[in-house]
């Protein structure tokens, strides 16, 4: 059936903001890992979060990395250390938020949607990135462990360049790395759907009714995960806050053209899938068309000639027609002639 | 046949503003009950409300909690008390409003719908909500004697946090529950769509059809008594007026999202049944395309056959195949070649 | 037929403007009626129209009322007495505008549209209503003679407090009427629509079509007379105009508000009557399936049962079952088979 | 078919602008005609276009009034009289403009599109006119020679009071001759759009669906020629242009208020149309449930019957029905039975 | 299948910007060309691009023109010549982009799309060309050697006029160039689709349907392509850029008012082929409509007949009607009776 539509919520409604606990469906049994990189032009080190505090080094960025949310403690212990607001807290742990940015004066509150697609289900997969960018430090928290800023690691290791800019440059780099995994997805998705088109023009089956109908589904869904980022870009760019420097808001340009990129195909979907059903009901008509074509070929020329042999087979003494010795074969010739000329009438009205 | 279009009004076009008769539906010989509960950093105490007098008491809220509004002498010494426009009252007292906030000056007048959805009925009931939000005060008037509220009056008796806050918070935490109640309504709706779904999928009967349009029209009318939640939110937050402090907008961006979420689900809701229409309506139009093919199989084969029977049927005395000892049996194996062969043609063709 | 869509202008185009002519289609014989209302706090009287000059009194408001306006002399003398611009004459005779306003510095004209439901002809009708604001006078022209102000005119005479406001509040009074009444034809409407949907579920009838189709148009002319007024209430109430003041913009909010309120009304109608097209459309198609199940039930259970006996009154002479005694029941045991088994290789397929 | 969707340009990409040539196609044999009309408060005369040199006469007006541009050579002279921008002379030529305006500092440069109805053909024609407005003189080009200005020099020549005002004025009663002119199309296509309906709701063909097409194809292009003139106006109102006087922009208003009224009238065209394809469809489904439903009476009673005919029509030697003397009697009413229960039985069930 | 979709990204999400590889599927083996044309009022020269270094000529203008933008040495050489932001160069490689304008204060960065009609595969091909727009030098890269750009090069060499002015009126007149294509794109398009709509309404068959979805998937990608280039043109005329003239901006208005009209036909296009799209739909129902009275016709009126006979042919002993003389004669009477009476109450009816 696809994704679901609305998502349970556990919290009461009308109980207090700040009372935490994941509203996510990925409270697995796994460990939630937590990774502090701190680095500045000269060096990079990685420590345990465990023993992470938050200290003043000049020049220097630390990225929090948390992989998986269902820890509340972890949660809770990042807000101490970076006295976060409660709303943050619960945003974080209430997966189900729609992209959106929030300025807390001493930092900024960031929720992305991190997309997958599952090629066995056929389904879009939805995961929340929350990114809370201070003046000197990124803390990003996904929902699930994946291997999406694996290159950005790499880019910290490997070139200076990454290294030399600051927290905004890296939250710009995380929130790259989101957006260019949707063109991944898009290909996916749009490869399936160029696949059930070819399909439909060559050969329908009525699952092909049920195929269009679930890939619209999922188009509907990733268009609501997608669209809000449009807007959140661009009002983070035009926005004058002094966490992100003018430079990183050339390269956040960027990402806001990806963004508009992928919104463009996601909508250019939705009118193909549109389009398809479309052509699916018609070319399900003109079979149907075909089919009562053949019927009323085979009926309006056969009744006619059942009811001739029907009215010889009449037990009438006086059936003068009965005696003539070449009887039996003019009544063959009429037939012959009726259905004939039956199917001739019907070819030059180009009924059939 | 669900939710009315149109409530009827009883008030004659051209009245007076300030003539105050309900115009509600929900008149029931049921007493409007009325609470007041003052509270302030240190105490909280619950005063009747036909006690009760505006008085200034420094650093002290006064929440009057009204539940029914058809007793017109309950809102008219409420008018008296916190000296409310005429406009006010009678909004407070024609319960068929949609979402709004208006600026009075000395308070706000806030109106929301509270939904709920009535399994038995399938369908969403809404009911009106008044808020008057003023420096030191909150009078909150609901249409229905609901549960909603029962929540914030706990964190009012336990959590000193929410007495730490003024007036504004406590008018958060009243429009947070409502909103926060709709994902409720939500999931019960997202659920019955859904089985819906499946039932559409499976097994489709006639009445799916009415069934889906029964659904529509209640995602119709759910749409337009959230949509202008979203409006009303954003001024809200954006608005100079002093009654509501920064602190407490903050909060009120968090509700202003849970109300796009909302509306995004509804949206969803409705771009899914309209999707789950044209389902039905190829699914319909398929199976007619299968009865079709059989009626077509049986048809175009037996009309023939029954053509050649009634040829040997017919009573010429000169039929010289009727005389040939093994004519029946030549007659019979004809048959069966034509059948069988049409049979073939039609499979090759893959008409059937 | 309805409404008409366009009605006739007879101006020639190119003609100058200020050139005075009826162009509405109710020029009836009958007299235009014209009042003068002339009210201050103390006292109010009724004046001969013909007698009315225009003259200073402190604090006093006159109401002129107008009730046709098919005799272009009053609306000329009209613009004499109040020097109003030729283009606000032509306007008011050409009755086809749609609701506007426009601010001519000493005065503003208003344009509404009056509704009324003929329940014969089940049919909106729109009139046009145009009023002059002065400073402190108000014209009010109606192209029909209409008791919608009825009601004014008793709060004039009853109530102090409408004579205790100005020239606006009147206005406002008049504007509010004309709204309110919308809701009357709503109700009618909806009443209207509600059991066009009921019949369309219990037992929809071909001319349930032609009635959707009649209410689809009613309601797309009455959105186009309705939607502008949301503009023209909104610009209204955020213009600056010294003509209104700020207590009577506080009763225009309301009337913005009553004019959504019939905008959202509208709009469910249409979308409603959408969703009864499909609904129709559809229960058609399920109807039409039901009767090709029936015929293909009898086709494909008698044809077969038809051909045997077709086999059996061949009339070869060698036909060894036609001699056996009990060869009659045999075939008919055998066609009962035949047609059993038929039927109930159906049932099992579920196609009937 | 119709308008064509698009007209070929005949100039190259990437050429110069201001590289003329005509690219309209009424590049008829005939001579264009221009005139020139002076005039002032006191006197007006009419002058030869060879002749005409700008000259400056205080407080009088020049109309020249041009009717065809496909002499180039015309157009370029009027480039060197009043020192036009290359661009606006491509303009001129090119006559598939949409309606537009632009502001050259010393003239403001106006495209519009005349409209009439071919009633032989049922198409809307569209023409290209330009206006340009200097401080002192008017260019008015028609495409082609249309008698839309007659009234306004009747006007001239006649009122005093037209020639009392400014050329703004004079450019302002044209655009007001050409949307006045909008409203006769209307009238027109309306009265054929409701002719339509009407046979549809009577009696529908074939060919009504072919009219509804052609007429949404044309209502669909004359929507792309009003379409921008509503901003057009509303910009050319709000302008600051010295060369347009404010008592000229309160008549502005009046033709604005007159597109705007045009644009209505063609969404609600475009909306009537797309309904009656609708209801089109509906009734076309109606008829083949009708259809559907006599041949399944038919078919349901005759198979029965026919059936049992056959089985007494076998020719075994031990069939003791057809010995017994009242056997035919018998067999008959059975079959009277039989076919008379059927038909009760479905009348019952309501599907006949 | 037409254009694809989606095109695949080589480049890794999270790479850093500035890895510059070419994302196109122009990769040809042939070489990549790139010339350098210098002009000044007085002089113009074209020089080899590896020998080219900018320097500081007054009042000359420099264009470099590039034909393939698949060797990436070429790009980074561009810019170290002009100092060029890595994301510039990102963007010219990765030629996917949509419209766009950038502003990197010592330039602008432009991209437009470069379209053209495939005639034999009857589909849009859509290049990218990027523009960059310094003080006094522009450089354009199409991603494919075409021949749009002949007639600004003649142009250069012949006319004095465009070299007069300065870099901008370059860049202005290689845009207007790419848009004025377009209108030869959509002439084709536009003869495609009318050709197609003459097919649908004088002959439709099967592979109509396919073609129609074809030139809506076509219009669709066309649409997506041509629909950011309106606000891309009209914020660039309203920018306050000192790159680009007052003059010249009057220049990009006018290719701004083509490109609103190339978008307006694109929609006209897309409403069209919908209109299309219902107009096969219903004469397909149509046609149905006409086989299946046809169908009707031969039932209704020879199943009663054969029906008859079948009675006559029944072998009972005592059926008097068979041994009277004229019986048969009366027979076939009796059937010319029923078969006849159908027909005229079927005309009557207008079933058929």
């Amino acid at each position: 059936m696809g994704q679901r539509i609305i998502r349970k919520k556990k919290k009461k409604a009308g109980a207090a903001p700040g009372t935490l606990s994941y509203e996510g469906d990925l409270a697995s049994g796994e460990k939630v890992q937590a990774r502090v990189i701190v680095y500045s032009k000269e060096t990079m080190r990685e420590e345990a979060f465990a023993a992470f505090a938050r200290k003043k080094e000049p020049a220097s960025v630390a990225w929090v990395c948390v992989e998986g949310v269902h820890e509340v403690a972890v949660v809770e212990s990042l807000g101490k250390i970076f006295s976060l607001h409660p709303l943050v807290l619960e945003d974080i742990l209430n997966t189900n938020q729609r992209p959106k940015w929030e300025d807390y004066g001493e930092y900024l509150y960031i929720v992305l949607r991190m997309l997958d697609y599952n090629a066995q289900a056929l389904q879009v997969e939805s995961r929340q990135l929350s990114l809370i960018l201070g003046p000197d430090f990124v803390v990003s928290l996904q929902e699930e462990n994946k291997e999406v800023f694996a290159e950005v690691r790499k880019r910290l290791a490997t070139h200076r360049r990454i290294r030399f800019m600051g927290a905004d440059y890296l939250a710009y780099a995380l929130m790259d790395a989101v957006v260019d995994h949707y063109f991944s997805l898009l290909e996916h998705l749009g490869d399936a759907v160029e696949r059930l088109e070819e399909e439909l023009i060559s050969q329908p089956v009525p699952e092909t009714l049920a195929r269009i109908h679930h890939f619209r589904r999922e188009v509907l869904l990733l268009r609501k995960a997608v669209w809000p980022l449009r807007e959140l870009l661009s009002t983070l760019i035009r926005d004058e806050s002094p966490l992100i420097s003018q430079d990183t808001r050339i390269y956040l340009r960027d990402v806001h053209d990806h963004a508009i990129h992928v919104l463009d195909t996601v909508e250019t979907l939705r009118d193909l899938l549109t389009g398809m059903l479309d052509l699916y009901l018609s070319s399900t008509s003109n079979r149907m068309n075909e089919i009562m074509k053949m019927l009323t070929l085979f009926a309006t020329i056969f009744m006619p000639l059942t009811f001739i042999a029907g009215v010889y087979g009449m037990n009438f003494e006086n059936m003068p027609e009965l005696t003539w010795p070449w009887g039996y074969y003019a009544a063959l010739l009429f037939m012959l002639g009726v259905g004939g000329g039956l199917y001739l009438y019907f070819r030059k009205k180009k009924w059939l």
